[in-house]
């Protein structure tokens, strides 16, 4: 294992801008870190690619923020959590966080009935990875599963309480409330912006589970048990890298960091492939 | 110029799988023709990414074809055809046919009001490449432009005529319903999948062009004109390549191309990015 600094940034990649809802959750949960953000927006979404795919970019991504001199690093992509975390666990010396133990636990935490929901892209509920993962920690459990692949570009067209928004919620979720589940994971990064709608929906007795909070948490416990929080007492900064800037950007950051940007730059893509 | 031969296959390309509802028109345009068709399912969509990114793309989709020894290419995607067609045009030594164009000779030839709408993605529609098309070739024109980021991701979900589809399609067209268009340019090649939903909103007096279609019908007369056409009398065989073999793939092929595909392979990015 590599020797780090506590002065250095926490590493955040996702397959676009969703995972800034979970860089939100980190800035909450740790105001003082500084934060390398990469975005590769130029290949978004990996929640409809391959697992291949969607393992060669994580890789690709996980290397850009190495070189980045960060501590840790947090897969903020259910997608990319649930297909390449065991790959980028066993390839990288550094520790990496991904978004589907962390829900998982918080899911655990709070269910009474063990009936739990999960919910994310056709990659994220094909793999079964949230399912994989709490029926580990808990055999008693039983999980309710449904990819809700609209929920990415209704969420990024902002239309976060628009009558189609609603329809859609109400069919995908339909068979998770005839299933009288009493927690539901929201299995993607972009789904914390349509939480109103999908609670709304669901009805006060379900719980909703943000994997970005709980993995928040999670890498806030980490370094304290490391020693490598930062100590310092002055704001981090959040230093954002994307392979695109796609149209309203800066209209879609603001929507889903809750604020504007500190810092953000475009990288070219041959820097990520180039072996 | 070089020289080609006529029983060279037809080289078409897209960002994904929208493309084949132009290949449909090729096949039924001239049946006999051989099809090679790359869809860059791995970077998957362009709609949303920057002209510089989008024209990076198309140059490496051309190049694929090229080593496939195609006697021309068509640009079977409106928003690499709308920021990308000039750059192809001069920087490659092959006749190269893009849906700008075409969609917009038909509709002016369709039009008696020269009141047209433009319905397509961000890209295209933020480029304006068919209003400047347009009122290049006929300056009376007046164009109405919207773009419907929606309508790609719900006709790739299949919701062709669901009650959301019809409230979103509702939302973004009625500025063009206002606008008295007679005539509805469809800039996208997935939005032929939801012309019925479109043309009922539309109304009966207005008609829908599918560039795709125009484009079909463009790309024979060219190969007549120069004696391109292949004379065989069996029917041509369509070869599909991919970056990535996406989610329900088999599912969106049938539904765009309207039957399964004769061959289908996947080929590596880095086959297309390497210099």
């Amino acid at each position: 294992m590599q020797f780090f600094n506590r002065e250095n940034p926490i590493g955040v990649f996702d397959s676009g801008i969703g995972g800034l809802t979970v860089v939100k959750r980190l800035n909450q949960c740790m105001p003082n870190e500084n934060i390398i953000y990469f975005g590769d927006t130029a290949r978004v979404p990996y929640g409809n690619k391959s697992n291949s795919t969607v393992i060669e970019y994580a890789d690709e991504d996980a290397r850009f923020l190495l070189k980045k001199n960060v501590k840790i690093i947090v897969v903020a992509c259910n997608t990319a959590s649930s297909v390449a975390i065991n790959y980028l666990q066993e390839n990288f010396d550094i520790p990496i966080i991904g978004m589907i133990e962390p829900g998982a636990k918080k899911a655990l935490e709070i269910s009474k009935s063990k009936r739990i929901g999960v919910i994310g892209t056709y990659a994220t509920i094909n793999n079964h990875a949230y399912s994989k993962k709490l029926l580990e920690i808990d055999k008693e459990v039983k999980v309710f599963e449904k990819a809700c692949p609209l929920f990415v570009p209704l969420a990024e067209e902002g239309l976060i309480k628009h009558p189609a928004t609603k329809l859609i919620a109400e069919e995908y979720l339909n068979e998770l409330k005839q299933a009288e589940i009493d927690t539901l994971i929201l299995g993607c990064t972009h789904y914390p912006i349509l939480a109103e709608t999908i609670g709304e929906i669901m009805g006060e007795r379900v719980q909703l589970v943000d994997s970005g909070q709980a993995a928040s948490q999670d890498v806030e416990k980490y370094l304290e048990g490391r020693g490598l929080r930062n100590i310092s007492n002055s704001i981090g900064q959040n230093k954002f890298y994307v392979s695109d800037i796609q149209t309203k950007f800066e209209e879609i950051v603001k929507l889903f960091l809750g604020k504007e940007l500190d810092y953000f730059a475009k990288i070219e893509l041959e820097e990520l492939t180039k072996k």
